[in-house]
């Protein structure tokens, strides 16, 4: 495996991912990606994930037009998660209207 | 499920927890959280994992002396991803001597 070689092969071909605005350092969500929608994410610049629950591919952003315009990729020491640095075309990620999917607060919850 | 309960169920008991410093925003590292990894997280105010590989509970920094310090704890919209701010107390978080795990630059290769 040469050194850059993302492993699909871990988590049944899916790779976290970690999307952080490149400005901002906010991280927006985690999604997940497949080979395909890596090399999609690749040829276009713009996030593409795997949906585990419905098994298609799928840009972010695609109905709510809040796309994800790549600006770094960097894969970790064990070369099976993705963290994608992104400028945000819109104005949320999350579906729920929130900017940042991590919406919940668990500090005080013991 | 009430609102800030994590739902351990989707993939198999564990919950991919992103890492990322409090202060300067950097990702650290993703590793993984199961209901017993959460709670001694809580009950310490230090992280720790899961290892999938080993099949233990792990404190982060146990053998390195590079601990996370929990600072904020946010779970995201499907309750089924954590993000943990931290305050690193070592010098890395990596185990190859990188500051992050993120350490392969992909960026352009295609």
């Amino acid at each position: 495996m040469k050194m850059q070689q993302i492993d699909f092969k871990k988590n049944n071909g899916l790779v976290p991912t970690v999307i952080q605005d490149v400005t901002s350092g906010v991280v927006y969500m985690v999604g997940y990606m497949n080979d395909l929608s890596y090399k999609k994410t690749r040829e276009t610049g713009y996030v593409y994930f795997w949906s585990r629950s419905r098994g298609v591919l799928w840009k972010k952003g695609e109905v709510s037009g809040n796309m994800l315009k790549v600006k770094r990729v960097q894969l970790d020491c064990d070369r099976d998660t993705l963290l994608i640095q992104v400028a945000l075309e819109g104005r949320n990620v999350c579906h729920t209207g929130s900017t940042s999917c991590f919406r919940y607060e668990l500090s005080k919850i013991l």
